[in-house]
């Protein structure tokens, strides 16, 4: 087997699998290398919320990127299922985001304005309103920010779809080979060795979530990331119980196809543990009750956690390395990673190719990196 | 809530599931009843292929009824999408039957004959023909009969894709709640005794696999069926190895999407044993690595077991009861469940609302149980 | 193989398994039959308190046979590990019933004087005693009755040990083997039929836990008992966090041995549903952090259920049934099993041997079954 | 929580464990550093034989290590027992090498020669004497090696046990946190950076398995070593079928307590990709099934991987860097690990605490290190 290909992507979760999709449709010889399983770390954890609006309570940097993002997920549903056979299970029902107190009904209140300023659905709904859409709504909930257009998908199947669409369009995808450094000369990048080998390319493009800086340290231009875990808990009805997201601070409730809703997620800064506490379960249980209270009679299923890159400024880093060229990065998603990872797949793609983009990425450079604090990364 | 119903249907797995939903659909006030988990049995064990003609070698008896139920897949896909939100997983490539013996070779093309002079198609490929549909064939393959029409689906997601859906649709499935006696009164069924309360229901379906007959040993109609144990292992790769299902006689590869293969299956007769032996993986292995040898660099995922409801004559029981008018009795499907659940839950709803179904059931009723000995079943 | 045996024993749980050992050591000809996998249900779901003062909260008619059969562990353990390897992972270092409220404290109190009455340790701790026991006690504990004989086994291991341990003297033990009926003669137990094969033998011993009284049902004594749910949960600790059982009302916590701790366990009546909820899990944990705060800091590992056997009067069917020679019960032993195996098996031996037991068997005949409610089973 | 620590032990395997388990118990204070779990890759895998001589088929620079070690376990295992509640699970039944083949027999015997003139215990059996011993050996066995001492523990138990103990004795230890960078000043090691903090010792002891030398990759010294995988696959039994450790030529079957048997493992050189392939287990069944034929009527309970540390010259690392004062290796003890642990964990702590060691430590210095090749490690 030849060890030179015009890209390699380190990293295989699902803004790898993106990019390594996006790079193998276009014709271009490809290699992903993940240190560990596909899929094992926060890809496979998440909830798979696009949730560009009730997320990103505005409209702020991110928010273009995000939207366009979610426009693209029926198109890529399609695609993914034609290509490698899995089925993304994309829901497009909307969301609802409950006030439960008069401080988050101002809130939500807020940021109805702003998306309709900007010419974004998203409404208010009485309580009245809100319980006729979705009749397990606590009677506490004072009202809810209605959002139609953000939907779920799984997070597992994109990962795995996006993976193995790479695979069939040509792409190599080698598990368990960690890359311990870059190869540079004069300024470039020319290739990565691996715990068990080394491979040349002109282009490497590190995807590794929270574990990317690693590599980047000895660089000029390091990253300003910080690990953040998440814990989730899952639980099985067998009869429909919820029709919407139900998305709040500190707690969403996801209600996946076949009886399966997804409860989400703790935020735990700075550590790589993958523990489940019992604290974070029980305060999870603690505010999913308060939202919904007959979903303490389902089954509990099980629970995990996931470790999510977050940066200091709470913006992903999308771009070139300023001082090696070749070199690109493309992290710092946070909780936003399984919604964000279409557009990043193809801007990333385009940057490889040196294409320009459709969206403008001057945020998200790496360039940014004058920061102070770490760990400041504010709401989102 | 009440404990009077239009239908009760005894047995939570995918004949159970299909006729709930059939009648559920239909409007029936419906109660399914299952003595453990939903889909824990033969139901979630199987591979979920349609080989309407690669496992029936001929144009036996159950081949009308085969041919339909593969026929309403693509119907029943779509449907239970949009009722459950849950994706069957049909893949409608094709199977191939490759001969590794003078003997197989003879029996294809024997089999080849019979289904052309029906008007179905099967063609024969010779070696060279085989490998270039399917290039990881064995160089030992004397040739393959081709059969365009006989796919797969996910069984568990099929099981539970008719379950949640008829409970979308108002059925009440309630588990771990075992059916202990049945209740009558001047030769008709009134109702049902469980291990927890009692139900009452003119109309009560037994469809609980290899343990239908438990609750028929009284009556004068028994079953004359037996449990066959089938072991089981799947594979997954990180690329395409196979596109046709392949299979043989004592082995199959079942290629689903995103990379794992399912490898099957076992015969064990009059056996509840569920436990996986050595001796059974080690077999299929063997088997396996003789049709596709490049298999076994693949990664061993898991294996497992199921008791499927295998009868006397090989045929399965689909009629009332010859005693009981109301009791109704769909079981002994042997190796065929997922492929003949669609077109069972249509008649079994048309039995019940007394409707003529479209297909003869003259040989599946339970009258023809003058049966003298077990375990002949012969080559099904 | 021969198909007649000296006794056959229906259940393969930790009752059966005590019985099964006891006859296997006394050189009988023992055939143990299990209708799923062994120690699938309560046995193993147990968390293995030999709470025989904590749990029966002064001295009534279980107490004796309770207080003996703990007495007999330290042997047990060493026969187990003797004769199969097993480690049943007896820990004995004693049990702390907190007091959170003056309710709990008098009945601690009252618990306290007639154990001392009857010669029995128990002692009164005050608060600070009891927290310089365990440091980890919530400061809202008023105190704790210190109960030093109440120690903890591994239930798994136990029951494995059990059955092992039989099956290394030469009884026949086997799995998916459902008892469908009893055969019997002239008022005699002869046999019994399952669901694959009939086995002769003049004593058969029903120890089916919740199951038991399907096969009883038909006999002039049926049991009066009822299926109890409970649900667990276990945290995993790095460093140790409780020396002692905690055992309160609705809730203990047994710290295992290398960092295991065990709580449990709810009570829901009458049902057979091993399901685990959130509502469960959610209560145990609320419980759990009231007594031992800092626990909320642990990993959650996993949460299970099992379904116990109560009966009307809270009393366990030990003997033989009034109309039938040679057909045994053990059952009913609610959330006791665990304890009362050893001498549930040596009495059953006994019995089943015509010997005279040392216990006084009298309150737990099948004959007190003229019992007319079922549920109000008490406080135990 | 202070930062300072006497010792600081990189690496939560059996290695790492047994050293932080020694230093804790003369006082000092420890910090043990995973990356992932504890016990999380070879020493779970391991098959927990203490084959000092079965495995090591003469008298090699590895035997007195290897003898000294297997004399420990009974002391520990009392020792672990006492002080974390843990069960190593020690067997010492002794170890049989069947010969199959002319030349195995003669390897055999040379082997007993050998031994016998060491004055060691080893014995040839004739194929009699063989299945007098172990009556389901195979018949085509032509006699086999009777090694008394070579036991078998838990691997995953003894691991546990060390660290347990060591985190009852007062060491931290802290998961999911991975050392980056070793610290160092004018030649001595001063600490260590992780994933997320720094910590203070003049003590570095790395016992991280296969993934040692990351750390070491820029030192002047650094190891040769390189991963092996092994995989194993488990069966369970409902009574005796094996007494002895049956060890062969590429394959060995360990019977576990309680009826499980361990059968391993493969070698694969040069990977540290965990997964289990179907390649691998098919191999170890046709081996073991040559072994012992009976065994395929087992159940196959579940398959797994373990990374090994192998080294050019198939000797560990057990020593102090020769440029690095304070900074200590201990592994490459490839298939060995679980054997050798508690004399690692003893001359290690006695090499922090500069003392003599027992043992002659010459073979396995760091400074031996002028190897040329890799991958020649011989029949180790």
């Amino acid at each position: 087997m030849s060890k030179e290909y015009e890209a390699i992507i380190v990293g295989g979760g699902v803004i790898g699998g993106a990019i390594a999709y996006n790079l193998a449709k276009r014709g271009k010889k490809v290699l992903l290398l993940e240190k560990d399983r596909l899929a094992s770390q926060a890809s496979s954890a998440a909830a798979g919320m696009l949730a560009a609006q009730a997320e990103l309570s505005g409209c702020g940097q991110l928010f273009p990127l995000a939207k366009e993002s979610r426009r693209m997920f029926p198109f890529l549903e399609e695609e993914i299922k034609k290509v490698s056979g899995v089925d993304i299970q994309l829901v497009n029902k909307g969301t609802l985001k409950p006030a439960l107190t008069e401080a988050e009904e101002i809130a939500c209140k807020q940021s109805i304005e702003k998306y309709q300023e900007a010419g974004e659905q998203a409404d208010w709904l009485t309580a009245e309103q809100a319980k006729k859409l979705e009749p397990n709504l606590s009677c506490a909930v004072r009202g809810a920010m209605y959002i139609k257009k953000d939907g779920h998908v799984s997070a597992p199947h994109l990962t795995r779809g996006f993976l193995y669409a790479a695979a069939v369009l040509g792409a190599d995808i080698f598990e368990y080979e960690e890359v311990l450094s870059l190869q540079q000369q004069g300024g470039e990048i020319t290739g990565v060795n691996t715990s068990k080998s080394s491979y040349l390319s002109p282009n490497v493009i590190i995807a590794g979530g929270a574990w990317s800086d690693k590599l980047l340290k000895e660089t000029e231009a390091p990253l300003n990331t910080y690990p953040v875990k998440g814990e989730c808990f899952s639980l099985l009805i067998q009869k429909p119980l919820l029709s919407y997201t139900i998305f709040s601070d500190g707690c969403y409730l996801v209600p996946k196809s076949g009886g399966r809703i997804i409860v989400g997620a703790t935020v735990k800064q700075n550590t790589f543990d993958r523990t489940v506490t019992m604290k974070g379960i029980y305060s999870l249980m603690d505010k999913a009750k308060s939202l919904v209270p007959v979903i303490i009679n389902a089954e509990l299923e099980k629970a995990w956690a996931g470790i999510r890159p977050q940066t200091a400024d709470a913006l992903p880093y999308l771009g070139e390395h300023p001082a090696l060229e070749g070199l690109f990065v493309a992290t710092g998603h946070y909780r936003n990673g399984i919604l964000l990872s279409p557009i990043t797949g193809e801007v990333m793609a385009d940057l490889v190719e040196k294409k320009t983009t459709g969206v403008d990425l001057t945020p998200f450079r790496l360039e940014r990196n004058n920061m102070t604090s770490v760990g400041n990364g504010g709401s989102i």
